[in-house]
């Protein structure tokens, strides 16, 4: 007799619980906290000093600085956020597999490497990195939270995982996602749902939530997600985290568990691997050290470019252009949306020295066709992968997929052709929106026609809707629009929600469509008030495959955003 | 009514030939000559010694060095190219489209531009360049042969055009191709057959046939390809020509007429242009001034990778190393091939001051596994786009896709996605070649396991026969393999076959296929004398998207195998 996804469910939350040594448990019960549990850990009294300042004093480029001068050892570091990540676990269930025992082994020969050659082994000499479930580790399931699929240990590495451990990382967790990994919750039946840390009624968002609600916690000073839609940038928001979504053949992908049948990524959008971080700084070298270790000797579809080797900003003989983008003409932001788009822009004006330039861009025509033409190419397979998986246990939906995933039949191959024609349609006109003659341009008459002038980015919302309570993220268009067009894209926090984003009303007109009509109850339905100090984001967008252009620019428009956090006029913090 | 493909062809026909200036027409009949027309253009009297000089004395690099410092005039150029290209079309009839009318008002207007500004508008400036016919041109025809797509004038630019535009290249004419630019021999009913101008029995080759015969009797200087499992390879190779098939997302390739419905090629193999040219260095420049002119800024799938970008070989810190791949292990080569690469690797291991080092390779376990996924992946439409074109004005089969293309129900979704699943298999596994302890080096148990030894490129036949007679090319998988595993890839013309290849015999035993048995019989069921003087060519190989080391390792390979061109002891020439 086949097992029951509740038994297998069972089992796999039992070999969980027991990969956490006895002496890291909580002694309140886990889960008990009201809004924020931010700090549970440093106050829990389960970490010593050191670990506490190891786990909260260093970003991953510090903290590597210090294990590749020996100043700090791996051991003590990878223990420290082992410990952490186990607490993390307990208050807002954001892992999945743990191999700590096998990461202190590894941490400890590393140490001994070090002790022996005097010198690291790699960049990433003795950091531990956490990694989104889908990754496969030799020996773990990488089960995505499908029933189905427990209990059947990866074989082999996922190409990134085997490009990690060549740079010198300790990899030892993997992290929660939702059931189809479609769904912008982390949901799912064997593990559960990942709460937010720090806005317990929020959500933790997806697919990548738990590494984002991890990192939060600190017990992950780095995390690699992936995303196909939205599903690195959307935790990364939700978390007050940065984060990079490259394009496809930047970051090796080969060899995820993706639940799809194999060959399907041809068919369809290929997700793509990035780092969740707590600094911009350290998207900046998680990208850096993977271009530079040789990526395309991992993974087939990886472009052959060392970081040297791609352009960079040439900020000294000329102001940072970025384009403003306020909305998708989709779905029309809300008013604290709006406002935070306002701030991001003035601010950018004001920068010192008049570093950066702003242009205001309407892309409506464009982006407002994307989701249609997503969405499309997202069901080709009319989810028949997910429902036999679930079938095979008799597993339901989650709760956020009921009603909206139902088994249809594969789409034929003439549709499938139309998709891939319209998808390089959209990425062809996409082209004339870095240029001032394309006609995406918000320049007065006079200003228009006058040159060559090219914009360097653009920054636009994560969504046009706060981080929303859980189980309420509204359409992912804003991040996938450019999945489908296959930009680079990052994601900076900028300001909490203030009081005075309270303020504001939706148009009292007809919704522009069922995705618009649903956003503005994001705001007439629910206690605003839920969103009192949860992070605000923006989107930072490249062209394709400019990855190192892309995180200078998050780098150059975080500081240039200091201002807005710590102005103490309206008392935000971040 | 419908107008029957034959008229259309007579209209098509007769447009062309009024293209040509009565003044440029040959006094004696064309397709008169019995082997070899390469000295018609010299010896008809049509052109000028100044004319012949421009035409003959240049390769595209020094012709574009001279027009860039005024020491000659585009129109003289062009006027120069397009009576050869004239004399050429009416030789070996390699000509579709032609525009000398446009190309010299161009000519004219870029060198009113050098007069008054001093400079060249950039670097391919006045320089004509000639273009397989499936490139659009606004205003022109791009029928690729097929009756039902004739006189629709294209309304845009392929994005190559455009770009070549912007970099100063005069276009005047396009170039010849076969039905479906599926067969090795370029024969439509539009257009007739493209003839070799050297060998008059052996094939020109194909697809890109046209361009190889144009630029053989040097009416034009440097042509633009196109390759989907061959077709820019071939053709140099049976031209005693330079020829480049880069990767996938390296030269502009959108906007192409390629007769399938919009969004197959993101199902199937994506075709790639690159240049056919009668030097080395040529490839190397176009591929150059490509790179740095922006392309990815004209087709949203190029890479944005300027040529400084692309890594190079280090040849000063140590010896090239490639690798010698004598077979695919699917077809045997024939005695004069086998030869060649016996030639080839001992001409390389005596290269002066050893700097090349030469690996013996055996790739048979991959690459016979190619050719059924190329196969597989090329018939996913079961040639129904074509055959509707041909169905709609009554269009009949080429004679050698006669028995070999049918109409088939197009794949079902599984097959497409088991097909590409198939391929990154493919492509993943080829990763290991590169490495001396992949399991590829045929190394002495003493030398394997010493380092880390990579190759920088592989060496290996164009195909596992001579140039053979007219439509009798055999298998393409020597070629169609770097497609599939979307490798860069250039071909070198090594020797003239000799005398003494006509020495050798088959094996008797039984054929390893089909393929392999039609292979033999091109040895057993032919004159061979016919194979005497013409060309034999190797393919040069180095991994996906590194096309700088590829035009590097193209001109170090060329210019070591100098030797085997020389040498009188064997009555060779080149």
């Amino acid at each position: 007799m086949v097992e029951s996804w509740q038994a297998i469910a069972a089992r796999k939350q039992q070999e969980r619980a027991a990969r956490i040594p006895r002496e890291w448990l909580l002694k309140e019960p886990a889960f008990s906290y009201s809004t924020n549990a931010i700090d549970i850990p440093r106050q829990c009294g389960l970490l010593t000093e050191h670990e506490i300042a190891i786990t909260e004093n260093y970003d991953a480029t510090s903290l590597v600085n210090e294990l590749s001068k020996g100043a700090l050892g791996s051991e003590q570091v990878v223990t420290a956020f082992s410990k952490r990540a186990a607490i993390a676990q307990q208050v807002c269930n954001c892992l999945t597999e743990i191999f700590f025992d096998d990461a202190i082994a590894r941490a400890k020969e590393l140490d001994a490497y070090f002790k022996k050659n005097g010198r690291p082994i790699g960049p990433l000499h003795g950091l531990p990195i956490s990694l989104k479930d889908g990754f496969k580790v030799r020996g773990y399931d990488a089960s995505v939270g499908v029933a189905g699929l427990c209990f059947k240990p990866a074989t082999t590495n996922s190409a990134l995982v085997d490009l990690l451990l060549s740079l010198g990382a300790v990899l030892y967790c993997k992290t929660n996602i939702p059931l189809t990994m479609m769904a912008l919750d982390s949901h799912n039946n064997v593990f559960g749902r990942t709460l937010n840390p720090a806005h317990h009624a929020l959500t933790a968002g997806g697919s990548s939530g738990g590494e984002g609600a991890l990192v939060a916690m600190r017990g992950s000073i780095l995390g690699v997600g992936t995303d196909v839609g939205g599903s690195i940038r959307i935790p990364a928001a939700c978390n007050k985290l940065y984060g990079v979504k490259p394009s496809h053949g930047r970051v090796p992908y080969a060899g995820q568990e993706g639940g799809q049948k194999p060959g399907s990524s041809k068919l369809g959008i290929e997700a793509t691997a990035g780092p969740i971080a707590t600094t911009a700084r350290d998207c900046a070298m998680f990208m850096r050290v993977v271009a530079n270790g040789g990526p395309e000797t991992f993974d087939p579809e990886v472009v052959a470019q060392g970081w040297d080797q791609l352009a960079l900003f040439n900020t000294k003989l000329k102001p940072l252009r970025v384009g403003i983008v306020r909305g998708d003409g989709h779905v029309k932001p809300l008013p604290p949306i709006a406002r935070l788009m306002e701030d991001v822009a003035q601010t950018l004006r004001a920068a010192p020295g008049q570093a950066i330039e702003v242009v205001e861009l309407d892309l409506s025509p464009i982006l407002s066709r994307c989701l249609k033409s997503f969405n499309g190419i997202m069901s080709i397979d009319g989810a028949n992968a997910w429902f036999d998986h679930m079938d095979a246990t008799g597993e339901p939906l989650s709760p956020w997929l009921q009603g909206r995933l139902t088994r249809r039949p594969q789409k034929p191959l003439d549709e499938v052709r139309k998709l891939q024609a319209e998808r390089t349609e959209l990425q062809t006109t996409f082209l004339k929106v870095w240029h001032e003659n394309g006609g995406y341009w918000l320049t007065d008459a006079s200003e228009a026609h006058i040159g060559d002038r090219t914009l360097d980015a653009l920054i636009c919302p994560v969504a046009p809707h706060p981080i929303p309570p859980i189980d309420r993220w509204n359409t992912a268009n804003y991040t996938s629009a450019f999945n489908l067009l296959d930009l680079s894209t990052g994601v900076v926090p900028v300001r909490s929600f203030r009081t005075d984003d309270l303020e504001g009303d939706v148009p009292s007109d007809k919704p522009l469509n069922g995705w618009d009509k649903i956003n503005r109850e994001l705001w007439t339905k629910v206690d605003k008030k839920v969103y009192l100090d949860s992070p605000l984001s923006v989107q930072i967008v490249t062209p394709r495959l400019t990855e190192r252009r892309l995180v200078e620019a998050m780098g150059a428009i975080d500081a240039a955003l200091q201002p807005l956090r710590t102005s103490g006029r309206r008392g935000s913090r971040l």
